[in-house]
Formats: structure tokens, C-alpha cells, sequence
């Protein structure tokens, strides 16, 4: 929801060219199916290849906005991407909202991320937000013509982090062609190829947050 | 040298632990070779797994003081890394430095990002920096074992993008376990893997730009 500079959303679900209501300053959020409504920037600009130029202050106000004004309805769980690193967008989603269940922290598993993502975790901590889990991606690649796993950009590194930080560790999900593929095709991979390896262990993932 | 929530340089350079020197308002740039000096706020904080909690303006200040009090002496070219997006980062490189040569835009190139870089490349246009060209990063992978091509996050991408939008191509780098294992252990790939195929991509990309 929060990538105000470059939003995903529209892309992943297939919702390019959606624009979202609104009327007076509550905006209505898209239903992508019965049990899920995105709202995203990308549903709000004229042409998606614009940049939008903002300063923090500026960002600082959209976030608020998203968060008093979409008519959201009731909710089991609200969730909020944001950006990677410890810049105005988390901050001002954990202030505003006031009471985050957790942050769920998404890392790839080598040293040159691990480093960044230990910070990430102290945000959190300093910010007294609890932390759901930790997810290791593009975590080990096998060729689709021989079989041989290949540790792209290693593995384990998320796991080894989490236990050394003391957060939980929620599970390594492989780098994948299709799911770039899904990606760019708007078809959410866990639905659309729901009988994969890969598939299972997202849920074994959502599983864990699930149970929390 | 401007990620300040996540500074790599320290990492990608072997220079972990290592401290800048300062004296009054001046901070004097790391010397990692005769030909390179470097400045990362990784030099500057105690703790490097501390998360650095800033908003706009405080980036804003730092950048300016980063360019303003660095004691770098004569340089043929100052290179600024940004965090991607078109948030307050460049932005304040872009306005505080005033006269920048040029941006160089870094992309891997499946559509998902590929939607993001057209708003950095429009970006730059509006801010009338002129693009100096397009790199398209883990552009295919092949398998150390069988040598299958596989394209894992797509090919070609950032080089169609780059003709569309009417701004130069620079090259495309392939998706390497080696440039991974470079970077985590401070080894510049260029260096340390120059007789790689791929080091090879990479100092045709760097030819263009010094011809420039």
C-alpha cells in the first residue's frame, strides 16, 4: 500500500488502469475478491510511468490520509508494505496507527542485506513494535534443466540473524522464475500456482502468522 | 554514499569497523586506492546494526553537509548512490549539488520494476538531469552446472525500456552466485573476478560512460 514512489499493487493483481473512488475525502477501496481490498497509489495517479515527487512532510500527510480515510469496513487484518529501511514511511504508518500487532521483516539471505535488516529489527525494537517474524527470500534457486541448487544469494543468513536477534523465523522461500512471472502478470502466485513447492511453504508462512 | 538507512559501502569495500576522521564542520573520505575515496555514513555511526530514524529534513541537512564538508580534493568524478525510488534522496543530491552531469539508472528487468525506473528516468526529466544511460542488473543466469540459460527475472526489459523512453542503454549485467559473494566479503567483483566474463560486461558499461 505504502510504495508511494513506485507502487506495486496495480501490477501484482492485475489492476492496472483501476482508478479508485472516492467522494468528499474517504476513498473506497478496490476488491480484488471476496476477501481482499487494496488501496495504492497506483490507483490514484492519471498516468502510472509520472514520478511522484515528495518530500517526507508530504508523504507524512498521504499516509495519514490513507489511514484516517479509506473506507475500509471491517477488517480481520490490515496490512501495510512498506519500503525497505527505516525512513519516514514505517515511522509515520507505526505513529499514526498507534497500535501495530507487528512487523512482519522480509530480508534476502545475504550479508550485504542481513547487515541492513539488523537495523530494521532495532527500529522496530526501539519503536516498542512487535516483530511477528522474519521471512528469508530468494533464498536458493534449483535449475529447472538439472536439478542443482544453487545458493544465488546464499542461504540461511535470515535464519541464522533471526536467532541471534531473538525474533521469530518464519521460513526461506526459493527464487523463482514463476514467481516473477506471476508478478508481472498480475496473477498472485500462491492461488495461481497453489500446487507448488514454493506454494506450500508460503502458507506454512501464513500459517504461522496466522495462529500469532 | 547515500543510503542512509541501509549504508553498503562498508561491506562492499572490506571497510567494516573503520571510522571517518573529522575535524571542526570537515570529514575527511576513507582512501580505499589511489584512485577511490570513499564517504558512507556507515563510517560515521558507533553500532552498525543501529537504525537510523530520520525524516526528510534531517536527510535533507545530512546530504548537504555530505556534500559540502567532505575534504575530497580534486576528483575527476563524484558518484552519488541513492536508494532507489524518487523520494527525498536524490531529490536533495539533485538541488544541492545544482550542476549534476548526469544520473545513471540502475534496473533488473522484469515489468514490476521496470514500472518503477519509467518514473525515475521522468524523474530525471523533470528535474532536467540528463540520463547518462539505462543498466539492466541480474539480467539472466546461467547455471553453473549444466551452463542453462535461465532467465530468472526476465531479460531485455530495461533495454526496451530504455529505447522507449528514448535514453541510452548501457549493458546488461547477468545475475551471479560470484558477484554476490564479492560483495559480502568487501572483494570488488571488477577486481577480484576481472578475468570473468561478466567483469567484462561490466568495463564495457564503464567505457561508455568515461567517453561520455
Amino acid at each position: 500500500m505504502l510504495y508511494i514512489h513506485g507502487p506495486s499493487i496495480p501490477t501484482l493483481l492485475g489492476l492496472e488502469g483501476i482508478r479508485a473512488e472516492g467522494e468528499d475525502d474517504l476513498v473506497y477501496p478496490i476488491e480484488y475478491s471476496e476477501g481482499l481490498k487494496v488501496v495504492s497509489i497506483g490507483f490514484m495517479i492519471e498516468d502510472p510511468t509520472d514520478s511522484i515527487i515528495w518530500r517526507g512532510p508530504m508523504k507524512m500527510k498521504f499516509i495519514k490520509q490513507m489511514i484516517a480515510n479509506v473506507v475500509w469496513g471491517d477488517l480481520d487484518y490490515l496490512i501495510v508494505d512498506c519500503p525497505p529501511g527505516t525512513g519516514d514511511e514505517p515511522l509515520s504508518v507505526i505513529q499514526t496507527l498507534g497500535n501495530v500487532t507487528g512487523a512482519i521483516i522480509v530480508t534476502t539471505p545475504q550479508k550485504l542485506a542481513i547487515v541492513d535488516v539488523k537495523k530494521s529489527v532495532n527500529f522496530c525494537k526501539k519503536l516498542t513494535t512487535p516483530i511477528l517474524g522474519v521471512i528469508e527470500n530468494m533464498s536458493g534457486f534449483v535449475c529447472p534443466k538439472c536439478g542443482e541448487r544453487v545458493e544465488i544469494f546464499k542461504s540461511g543468513g535470515g535464519e541464522t540473524m533471526a536467532k541471534e536477534m531473538d525474533v521469530p523465523f518464519l521460513g526461506k522461500i526459493p527464487l523463482e522464475a514463476d514467481i516473477v512471472e506471476a508478478g508481472d502478470t498480475g496473477k498472485p502466485f500462491i492461488y495461481f500456482y497453489s500446487q507448488t513447492q514454493t506454494s506450500k511453504i508460503m502458507e506454512e508462512v501464513i500459517n504461522k502468522l496466522v495462529k500469532n
